[in-house]
């Protein structure tokens, strides 16, 4: 055990130990009949030479969770499988990986807001063996204060084009990895331009996603997301604002937007799990007016659906 | 602790605690005068919520380890300091990890052929504070077959155009990141082709370097290998083969490539560090010869190397 004097302050772990088609069952005996096991964070649990440390190999999946439900799980659970797929990961036991969250919501023990990270790796080097796991933390009941006031992004390229998914598919664009580096890096970069965020452009001049989040833009009573064929994420928050967009009478759907059409945009959100739908206040030095009626109204119906 | 069946055998672990600029002294009165201590690898000892597993945030190495010394160190030190300096990581105490990789090997106890990997991390979420390891494993001492009989490659887009590290260094191009999944699915996308291996291309035509390798070809009795302006590693073990080369009387230069001209190449080969120099014998669909004098006395020199 490491006796470094940080540590980790995750309320609750659960091990995933059946967690993919072909694997798990050994382990079972050590854990009674549960495929899944708690686990103390304390107690730092993850091995050195596991792949998704070693190599960023694995998949992830991060969802919100509200009054003991987790959101979007079918839509979360079904992006990780389909990641998992794109890295040549065995398939994942959806039905244990769905019980294990709720587990880690039963250990959390809270009603409030929070989310869960859901973590599938190769596993230690040399074993052929993935390793799951899922924890839960708080967030903040207020909401982030960008929900309301909103963030300034900055465009910068993503360094592909448009079609990279279908080239090259070893590049694993449209895949959710634990290889999240280079978005990382582009936070700070939009950082540094004082920008709070970005979107990626395609190198044939498409609009894509944010490094942590799906975009979607209003052009008069259309709201329009760009198209998952482009390599980015099918965006789990993305698909349940257009539900409700479309329930409240709004034209929806999903294309390749021209980096141009931003400055024809009436409004424009990043969205994702967590933070729900942030509205975009300026996209590089041009100013854009916050639509508070679907801002408010989209968050509302993110905060409380309890699917 | 996970209870999970599967546990790590890594030899030797240490933990780097005064590892970087301005971070480490408040763990050392827990570790004693020394800046870094031994751990227990089968205790398992990384964080859930280490920005390295979670993000893949963070830059490695490996170095080989021949009687008792790692092998280029000063150059594998030098690039994890750029790596860093492109992550935005605080510069790394360069003399305190290069002690720390000899506590290892030490911990080790072999006088054989082996390997060291340092790891340097984001560290846990939310803290702040990097995170560092070493550790060191045992080689085949015959080393890898494919060492004598090669390797056969096919090429890949690597899907940026050459000057992607000049005109987006947010994507990190050049840097040794943790976030690895890509060269991992392009090693099986290449596997999948029937090759045991990848040398990437740029969009804009040049060879760059394989998913775990620097490529070098010979032309005549000019070795050349692809310039690192184009958003690649800088080689390690390309750096101490272009000297035993040069000591040899042959020219040796870096420069752009064009993929074309693999087909004029009169031997080539992909280096590192555990692997040393593998000759390559097929590229796509042509064969190529291997140029046995080069290869065996580059092997020979790279093995015994003390430096």
């Amino acid at each position: 055990m490491t006796s470094t004097t940080v540590t980790s302050d995750v309320p609750a772990l659960v091990f995933v130990d059946d967690l993919a088609e072909g694997f798990g069952a050994p382990a079972r005996p050590f854990h009674g009949a549960s495929p899944f096991h708690r686990a103390d964070p304390a107690s730092t649990p993850i091995d050195v030479l596991d792949l998704g440390i070693t190599r960023g190999d694995g998949v992830f999946e991060t969802a919100g969770v509200n009054h003991g439900h987790p959101q979007a799980i079918d839509a979360h659970l079904a992006r990780m499988a389909r990641s998992a797929a794109l890295l040549d990961l065995p398939a994942p036991r959806i039905e244990v990986w769905r019980r294990a969250v709720q587990e880690a919501i039963e250990a959390w023990g809270s009603d409030g807001h929070g989310a869960a990270k859901l973590i599938y790796t190769r596993g230690i080097e040399g074993t052929g063996v993935p390793t799951g796991w899922v924890y839960v933390w708080a967030e903040e009941p207020e909401g982030p204060i960008e929900r309301r006031d909103g963030i300034t992004v900055v465009l910068l390229d993503r360094g592909y084009r448009s079609d990279v998914a279908k080239t090259s598919p070893w590049l694993l664009q449209g895949a959710k990895t634990l290889s999240y580096a280079l978005n990382q890096a582009t936070l700070r970069e939009a950082q540094r331009r004082g920008a709070d965020d970005a979107v990626y452009t395609s190198t044939d001049g498409f609009l894509l996603e944010g490094p942590h989040a799906s975009l979607i833009l209003r052009f008069g009573d259309e709201f329009i997301t760009p198209g998952t064929d482009q390599g980015i994420l099918k965006g789990t928050t993305q698909g349940d604002a257009f539900d409700w967009l479309e329930g409240q009478g709004y034209g929806v759907g999903a294309r390749q937007v021209r980096v141009e059409e931003f400055a024809a945009a009436d409004a424009a959100w990043l969205v994702s799990s967590v933070r729900c739908a942030v509205p975009i206040t300026r996209v590089d030095d041009r100013e854009m007016a916050i639509d508070r009626q679907v801002t408010d109204g989209l968050n509302a119906f993110l905060l409380e659906r309890d699917c």
